[in-house]
């Protein structure tokens, strides 16, 4: 990358209005040449969602920072692919997804739109990480974020990724004075005890919200949620082969009679 | 299960009419009671997507086969979800979700709503099946996976699957007395390369159609992909720690200086 600054695209899930993009655009203009494609509207929970039924559509949009920003009728992947194939003057160095407001940390990667996107840049061979601050509040304090942010931007920038790998980087909703630092952790064995609030609409119809509460099952001090819940950021390397290279030769024992 | 039949919940993500579900159905109601809960609409590509910027609703439809049938307005994964916590009197014993039209192999298998719903089926801790034949046609020959679901149901009625884990289960395009058989396979390391068919509309803006060329990077013999091209059905068993063990000693030696 010498004489020249590193090419940095930046997504999300939340849309391109959120707070936590604007904190992301803000501390990656000092990194390198931003570009920024996010959704036109909120599409968390979209997971690795792609948009096949209908078309798509970008419209550049001004986000007050010294970048070029374009909203997407996508979902966060198709944000992703659209950059890197359409919208970029070429391959970008990093891609960087967030920052999402809520946690993304052990079971929840597989249902994010933040994660998804950062899964896509890896897939694109792009070194790539998804940041999420465990505070659903559009007020949050992303003072803790910044510092984060930074580091693992800039050592990526210098090192790059393993291969097939993107970072789950989660943020404790803490003071700074509290904060421990960057810990490498696995994904946490947990998962959502799903619950419905039914409810009734004006024409006497039932309609349910989706809610749950959320269950670690893991009592490990090496996964993501020990980390939060320790006062560390949690970097989990996250990967998209998803064999069960565990069950293959029970499996192949079986008798699949045709 | 002794004194009863199995409770076998069905989904897809193609909808709740495409002919790809009617021919799980068909075969379903010989194993056991059996409860269909699928999108109103195609879902194809919304991944591990779950709605929560709207509420869910549901309604009963006659599908003509004898079971009890519901439409749902959301995706595949809320529609499994939505059963497990709302629709069905107990946790089912078997989730079957397909028989998808076109392929859910290698790289697919994160873009697919048909293997997102087997996928949470596996974390409700229910065995879960994910079929999916590689042939986009509604009109398409289904003879060949009418053998591969009864061989694959019947014994995973029987054994149960690993703790956390489900199968990918993908069919060829192909006459009978060429099928060679089921074989336990690994994910293909694949990819798509990204193309986009970009068009006008009548008021002069460009849209963009997602399309682009598969690649298979991985000369294996062990992959889904080589099964498929080589006349046998692919059995992956799919897992949902994405955690990249082999990246965590290299990346905890870095120094994420705050």
């Amino acid at each position: 990358m010498e004489g020249r600054k590193p090419l940095i695209l930046i997504a999300n899930d939340d849309g391109i209005i959120a707070p936590g993009i604007r904190v992301l655009i803000e501390e990656m203009v000092s990194f390198g040449d931003v570009v920024v494609v996010a959704p036109d509207k909120p599409q968390s929970g979209t997971g690795h969602g792609i948009t096949i039924e209908s078309p798509l559509r970008y419209n550049e949009v001004d986000v007050g920072f010294d970048c070029k920003a374009y909203s997407c009728s996508g979902t966060p992947v198709d944000c992703v692919k659209l950059a890197v194939n359409i919208i970029l003057p070429e391959k970008p160095d990093l891609v960087v997804s967030g920052i999402n407001h809520g946690s993304n940390s052990s079971i929840n990667v597989i249902y994010s739109g933040t994660m998804s996107a950062a899964v896509e840049g890896a897939l694109e061979g792009v070194p790539s990480l998804g940041f999420s601050l465990l505070d659903y509040s559009f007020e949050a304090d992303f003072s803790v974020s910044r510092k984060v942010v930074r580091a693992i931007v800039k050592n990526t920038l210098q090192s790059g990724l393993p291969k097939g790998t993107c970072l789950n980087v989660n943020i404790p909703k803490i003071e700074s004075s509290n904060f421990k630092g960057i810990k490498v952790c696995r994904q946490a064995n947990a998962n959502w005890e799903q619950e419905f609030d039914e409810r009734v609409d004006p024409t006497g119809k039932k309609y349910f919200w989706l809610t749950g509460v959320f269950k670690n099952y893991d009592e490990g001090t090496d996964t993501d949620e020990w980390a939060l819940a320790n006062g560390y950021a949690s970097v989990v390397p996250v990967q998209y082969d998803l064999t069960a290279y565990d069950s293959m030769s029970e499996l192949k024992n079986r008798n699949y009679e045709i």
